[in-house]
């Protein structure tokens, strides 16, 4: 894409993060970026022309109503990783799990899902195609989480088994504060269960 | 609980698969059990009073608004591992995972959390104490479940290892049918996002 960009066309990588377990033109709506964050990730560059279209850009997602980080590519992948592909990867496999079970049905999984399982179903839904890709181009950063997240529930099936409630516990008081944190930064509903089983319009 | 039961009291176990990540009295509201199920797990019994208590017990949950299901207590067990325990237990260990990481800080991971991560903060805010409990009591059942999502987790790693694209497609478009029939079963809002991003009076 950079090198095919004719002269005076400056190429900024980035994307908004914001969207729903929907795709193309038809799921888009007005409130789509509003307090939501972009990531740039300008090229090095000494070019006075590509610093001002960096500018530019920022405003234009600021115009939208997001708000604007520059990252450096790598540190992106990794972020990203974290916070977007690990939860697609992690929500497909227990989705794919539960319905491969033989003693539980899929109509049970689906009639019993208000305990959990539901949550999971939402990111499940997101395009198979754009989330494969996603897979395939940033492998080395998802195995890298990946990895760590298997270790920890490694550790965490293991105190399960030696019935070591007091580690238990201590990660589920710590995971609390995240949640706060999430509600704080203004990036999540504060209303219980994401607000979705009371009436819209009381 | 049951060898306490005094004289002409029956013991029914049971539960609502129906609540938030808050708990207490003050986490009630009108529509909680609605369209939700309870399941039931009576003893094994032959005395007649013992069926007409447990119609009975049914008829209550059917007036609060709810659907009950009659089940034994191993297949219990299992459903719940599944639709719940399990869900729980991927969704703390995410937020632990995220939250130890060295080169992504806590913050940045609560600001780009509309990615996907947000969605597992709700139910790792759920109470810590009932949730050690769970697990240390519906051990085998966990332990077996998680064995086999452990078991998907490592075969999808190897997938994105070996760029083996087709296979994640091919999980990706199935489990786009579950949400679909959680939806259908009338245990999920149809919004995108679940209606959170939308703001409440529109």
């Amino acid at each position: 894409m950079i090198a095919a960009a004719p002269a005076g066309v400056h190429v900024i990588p980035g994307h908004p993060i914001a969207g729903t377990e929907q795709s193309g033109p038809d799921a888009g709506f007005a409130e789509l970026f509003h307090n939501r964050w972009t990531v740039l990730c300008p090229r090095p560059s000494e070019d006075p022309a590509y610093a001002a279209a960096v500018e530019r850009l920022t405003r234009l997602w600021e115009a939208f109503g997001a708000h604007v980080e520059l990252m450096d590519e790598r540190h992106h992948d990794l972020v990203l990783a974290v916070t977007s592909h690990l939860p697609h990867l992690i929500a497909y496999n227990i989705v794919g799990t539960a319905a491969d079970l033989e003693e539980v049905t899929e109509g049970e999984v689906m009639k019993y899902s208000a305990g959990g399982f539901r949550d999971f179903t939402r990111i499940a839904a997101s395009d198979p195609v754009m989330w494969r890709d996603v897979f395939m181009l940033n492998k080395d950063a998802v195995l890298e989480i990946l990895g760590r997240f298997t270790e920890d529930l490694q550790a965490l099936s293991r105190a399960i088994r030696w019935g070591e409630g007091d580690k238990l516990q201590e990660l589920f008081t710590r995971t609390r504060e995240i949640r706060r944190g999430v509600i704080a930064a203004g990036q999540e509903s504060a209303v219980p269960n994401f607000g979705r089983d009371l009436p819209r319009d009381s």
